[in-house]
């Protein structure tokens, strides 16, 4: 499956992203909305985070029915740590953008991002459902994905076809998130939608499977959002027959590659990331213990500025290796930086260092390192920490 | 008792630094002894990472034995992550300043800060341990601290007196490390000297009780040294009686405050540093909880970068509270900059933003959480992460 980094139409669902006004930057879209021609198969996750914003308290509640007919979203405010008014300003949101597709508040799933302790304008919010709604059309994705923006600076959109159930289907997905981000449920916002046609539990299903090669798997700054949600859709418009055996299979398989095209998207736009890097562990006793190592790594603040400065600082990635508390031995520990071996069999290779630093001034490079214990295996895209990061985060003020 | 920021002569002890050309630095010091006048009651611990440098398997070993008559500490090179090689020059060093010193090697522990994976020069080491020697003088702390610095932009000593068991005894102390700095069982390098009269036994359990306080309660980066060290030795030459109840707590006591004093020039000069905060959690329904939610706090980038923009940003503190995993509660939990409340049942204090802003304008305040369930607190001293920090950690190549 090809997965292109594109917007496509997905037939059975409309968007639309607008300004409403509700970050105070004139002409700034702020309010996007998907809306599902009638209620869509659905399935999400949410953040882990024991603070949870009041738009997924209540999303979390609704698409655990397994329908959803929209879904409104405003940037600025993440509605989170604001009470009983956030929750009713929640309510509130879906019940107008309810109101005006005329369905019931129910299948309405609503999503907030941006500063947390402060409510957005209702009455702003209001108006700008009924601009949205108007504006509602198959070809709006990327004008939505524009209105969920918060430190991104970019939209990011990913879409795919392929052949199931004896029909073309159609996926299309679109993600947010620049810092904050190390989901470890979902990542900050995301939506995959597709025509197929397919029931809640099957949904569900695809994402638990996705998950952990994609929204799972990524890292800026080992920070984790109040508000992470990800919601899949089927609109069931591409006709096709039910998916068993393989063809399911397949479905999975497309929902979690479009899922890790965009968590990729999301760390190339990490803040104040000028690299991707790859963070790849394997030869560990098992997953779990790869997984930490991979993490350890991908957080490491010494690691990402030695990213930054293009250094190939083995002790470094030593240090964060032994600081994942897992077995190791140091005398077949392996490790590689962009395919250069730096060290192996108890060594460094320091003939190899000038190789490496030249190879860290690609874009994308991949680090390797093989514990050589066993068959875990993890990978951890990250980005670098750079004085961009330190400058959009100091200067960013609430 | 009144720790002082200043070198002291703590009786049965001498100090040298001296530059021995270990690190291809003309004129720097690279190499520090401290050598007591006979065999010191000693207690150390040492960094729970699973990598560990050469030095700290040996000293670990030796100090077990509860006696050093002198300790040999390199910078330039950590001696770690090179095998057998690395083991034999530890041993080899320690031989030589043995053997100056006229005493058994296994009195003698070796340490070693710098980079990762690279030996030292030993015939230099050897001239230098001559020059050293030649060098030792009671008054010789400074000297010493100097030698073992990396990254640190100046020695950190501190002393003590008081009256212990019918006479006045004396603790003097030193430190260094800046960065890789989240000491989860001692410090990069610190070592306490006392010339108290005390065993082994008491020496641990003054280690074991100062910890938690000191060096184990800071963070620069959450990142672990693979040399941490901590050494504290006892002389004798004070010639005070045993010390029992009231007086050991007070020999505790001092050892905890002297070591707190180091460990906060530690994070005072974290690398880039502009600014030292103390994170302060109460009210968690135990301890530990305590500790992880301060933790949380005292390391993500999100919060430490709005600490160095003189950011009041309570959003990023809620979120790291949140990813602790631990019990809260939103309509309970308190923040307070600098004395400044941010947030209370459940709201934000939006009129004290500015204040709060300005508070951080201060070299030193307090970040305090008051999660209002139970009785457990924690306290971690921590630093900012500014421009500075990516510079010498993008700049400073292996």
């Amino acid at each position: 499956m090809d997965v292109r980094l594109e917007p496509a139409a997905a037939p059975g669902f409309r968007f639309a992203g607008v300004a409403a006004g509700l970050r105070n930057e004139p002409g700034r879209k702020d309010l996007g909305v998907i809306a599902a021609d009638s209620a869509a198969a659905a399935a999400g996750v949410f953040t882990t985070n024991r603070v949870k914003a009041a738009p997924v308290l209540i999303a979390q509640e609704r698409v655990r029915r397994g329908r959803l007919r929209a879904v409104g979203v405003n940037s600025g405010s993440a509605n989170c740590f604001t009470g009983k008014l956030g929750l009713k300003l929640a309510l509130d949101s879906t019940a107008a953008l309810a109101e005006a597709l005329g369905c019931k508040p129910e299948l309405v799933a609503p999503c907030s991002t941006g500063v947390i302790g402060q409510p957005y304008d209702l009455a702003r919010y209001r108006e700008g459902i009924a601009a949205a709604v108007a504006a509602l059309n198959p070809g709006g994705l990327e004008d939505f994905a524009s209105a969920i923006m918060t430190t991104d600076t970019h939209p990011k959109v990913a879409s795919a076809r392929l052949r199931l159930g004896g029909k073309e289907v159609t996926f299309a997905g679109c993600a947010k998130g620049a810092g904050m981000l190390e989901p470890k449920m979902a990542t900050m916002l995301a939506f995959v939608m597709t025509d197929a046609a397919v029931s809640p539990a099957i949904l569900r299903a695809a994402v638990r499977d996705a998950l952990p090669r994609s929204f799972n798997a990524i890292t800026v700054d080992g920070d984790m959002s109040t508000n992470d949600t990800l919601l899949l859709m089927a609109s069931g418009a591409a006709g096709n027959r039910p998916l068993e055996g393989r063809e399911l299979g397949r479905f999975n398989a497309a929902v979690a590659e479009i899922s890790a095209a965009l968590a990729r998207e999301l760390v190339r736009d990490g803040e104040g990331a000028t690299k991707l890097v790859t963070v790849e562990v394997r030869g560990a006793r098992n997953a779990a213990d790869a997984d930490r190592v991979a993490r350890q790594i991908a957080n490491s603040p010494l690691v990402k500025t030695a990213f930054f400065g293009c250094d190939p600082n083995f002790g470094r990635i030593l240090m964060a290796v032994g600081k994942a508390g897992v077995a190791i031995d140091l005398d077949r520990i392996e490790v590689a930086m962009g395919g250069i071996k730096l060290a192996s069999r108890g060594a460094l290779h320091t003939e190899a260092l000038a190789a490496a630093a030249q190879r860290m001034r690609d874009r994308e490079f991949t680090l390797t390192v093989d514990l050589k214990l066993g068959k875990g295996a993890a990978r951890i895209l990250t980005c670098d920490l750079s004085y961009g990061y330190v400058k959009i985060n100091a200067e960013y003020t609430t």
